[in-house]
């Protein structure tokens, strides 16, 4: 066997010169020792089953603050993740009152204001309704804020931009509720408030209601997540996270917006003329390549194989193109399936890299024609006022000696 | 509130009625206290989340054998999870010899036998190497085998039907490995062997290999779970389970098939005439109705929502139909998106129960044209020496007190 192993290690120096152009390089490593071969048998089933005690890999978030804080969010370790679902015990994180503890035989829904039939359901009795599941991103529309006025060199892809995950979910359309409750023709706006300690809350257009929101409780396959909103919440698909009220436990039918403090003095977007941009709810076309990404190093020249997400709450992703020169020219990735709207999608591009000093950065493209600016593009219609919504270009640098940093300012 | 609470409760007891034909009866309730309604922060962010205490589904084994044996498996709780993505911790199990612990920094899989360039690829190695993310069931061949010889009317759809799930799963293609290893032409079968205590093995075809074979780290967005199969296991998209080989040791490449244990006394269906039917991988289609299923109580004529899940190894589902009265008439169940190839499918169906006698069942067909068939028809060309695939329909008897059991032999 060890003859075997050497003969790989040299495989995996040499490979992508002479066998294959599909294949990465890879570091020289010292010898190992022979794989364990288990001869006693094995541990038991299980009712409820937990990652292997090798596996370390969590959410970020600041360990110094006093918890839970007004500020308080975690970030998904987007460099360890695979395919397009996040584990939902990495699902990013963010509370303005902390995580309540909600018992579903106690929560309910209400639904009011300009409605014919003002109904409270149980928990139980929204799930007997007709369902739907969907996979669909989240995102934190402060996002990637801090590259707005500079970043940080040290940073790496969770620290900058792990407030997005991916999940299927299951629930009731919200339009299924509401035909139910006789909806008066002068409603245009619904206020959802959520049971948390600050009872967040947002104004949301009747007309997404209708067209595709939904009151969730169901998130890859089992009950939502407590700190995702258990045991209900509402999903907006392709919306900024806030609006996607967690631990959902009212909705009223309105004519107006009621301003409140999350719509006015939080999440709108001041710009340079003082006037503020109000509820820009779409998170728009972004892509990143999270590996390799700030903080990796490579062991040198030869194939890297790339990865990373894009995402658009417009509708489906149609390309990813990538540049591994700063942009001056850019090459298709390769989209893997399947590729759902509001969605992430994963794509994958094999790297030749020539041992010097590279910009690596992803694109993406949806269909709508849109396809993702450079952070400058954004900065200079927006200006400095304000650091939501960030769909900028991530670049990454790469330094002749392997090592990866943040390039956004390179 | 109080008034709108009654008035649901009136609105529930109704629906179906007048109102609504898309909504679900549901039973009248005793009074509920008020929604508790939290004024102090909650619980903070955390690095790896958990399930709400509430929540308490598990897999179903059973409790009083001696563990870890030979028979080790345990069940999903179908009716209890939602859309086509089964939580890892809830994954069905299937042991030979119990779960082995393996160190990912350790472990090796190496590919030899009939190929000029014998290799071993530590785990690391593996996953730099392009990948390609899928969404896949897995299915027991010996799911649903105690339906072959009667069952019982206490069953319920977990008990019964449990070894089977679907995940989104990360890897290589078998593919890359093999071209690496550059495959003699007279190659036409490779030896999978895990790195459990009793290495479990089997046969594969060289074409299923080069086909859509994929040696998997990832499941949905993590490491596989150590049951199945970390760090490394064979997938093969649409194949019994038993031949996805889990912690992954060896690829032997050969010209004919080793006539292991598992593909010769075991996993192979004895026919009426003496002879058995070996290598018989294919998971054909198969539905079921998750809920209402055996166990639950109806609580009265009116609007019910059935869900349930519909698969086939052999490419994709292209309807689902449901009957309410044993088969004599069948109607069209709505499937939800996305539909994949070789994935959990799930389907939606309102009935209105008119409070008689029912039987409820559901029958799939796939893109080959094949459609579910009932067991019976199965039984006639295999008769009863053996009980493994069995995909046929399965039928929940509910009685006019709205009690569900297993309707099979009914």
């Amino acid at each position: 066997m060890e003859n075997e192993r050497s003969r790989s290690r040299r495989w995996f120096l040499g490979m992508g010169a002479a066998w294959s152009a599909a294949l990465v390089a890879c570091g020289a490593k010292p010898e190992t020792p022979a794989a364990a071969e288990p001869r006693a048998l094995g541990a038991a089933v299980s009712p409820y089953g937990s990652r292997s005690k090798f596996e370390k890999t969590a959410r970020f978030f600041n360990q110094n603050t006093k918890v839970p804080l007004e500020e308080a969010s975690s970030r998904t370790p987007l460099h360890d993740t695979y395919g397009i679902i996040t584990p939902s015990s990495l699902h990013f994180e963010r509370h303005h009152s902390g995580v309540p503890e909600l018992d579903p035989a106690v929560h309910t829904l209400t639904i009011h204001g300009l409605v014919e039939r003002p109904l409270v359901f149980s928990v139980d009795e929204i799930k007997r309704l007709p369902s739907v599941s969907r996979i669909h991103f989240l995102e934190c529309s402060g996002n990637s804020g801090g590259e707005w006025r500079g970043g940080s060199t040290e940073s790496d892809v969770q620290r900058i931009h792990g407030l997005t995950s991916c999940s299927e979910w299951t629930g009731v359309p919200v339009a299924t509720l509401l035909r139910e409750c006789g909806v008066n023709p002068s409603a245009t706006w619904v206020l959802a408030e959520g049971a948390d300690a600050s009872k967040h809350d947002r104004s949301i257009p009747m007309k997404k209601m209708l067209a595709d929101a939904m009151v969730v409780y169901g998130q890859n396959g089992e009950p939502l997540r407590p700190e995702q909103g258990y045991p209900l919440r509402l999903l907006l698909p392709g919306w900024e996270g806030n609006a996607n009220v967690k631990w959902l436990r009212r909705l009223k039918v309105m004519s107006e917006p009621v301003m409140s403090r999350e719509e006015t003095s939080k999440y709108t977007d001041l710009m340079p003329d003082g006037t503020a941009r109000q509820f820009t709810f779409d998170m728009e076309p972004k892509s990143l390549i999270t590996k390799p990404s700030g903080g990796d190093a490579l062991a040198g020249a030869g194939r890297y194989e790339v990865t990373g997400i894009a995402w658009t709450g417009r509708g489906r992703i149609t390309s990813v193109e990538i540049t591994t020169d700063g942009g001056a020219t850019w090459d298709a990735a390769r989209l893997e399936t399947p590729v759902l709207p509001r969605a992430h999608t994963r794509f994958n591009y094999s790297w030749k890299w020539d041992g010097k000093d590279a910009l690596l950065a992803s694109r993406c493209t949806d269909d709508t024609g849109y396809t993702q600016p450079p952070l400058g593009d954004l900065i200079k219609v927006r200006g400095m006022n304000s650091q939501y919504h960030n769909n900028g270009i991530q670049t990454w640098k790469v330094a002749s000696d392997g090592k990866i940093t943040n390039g956004n300012r390179a």
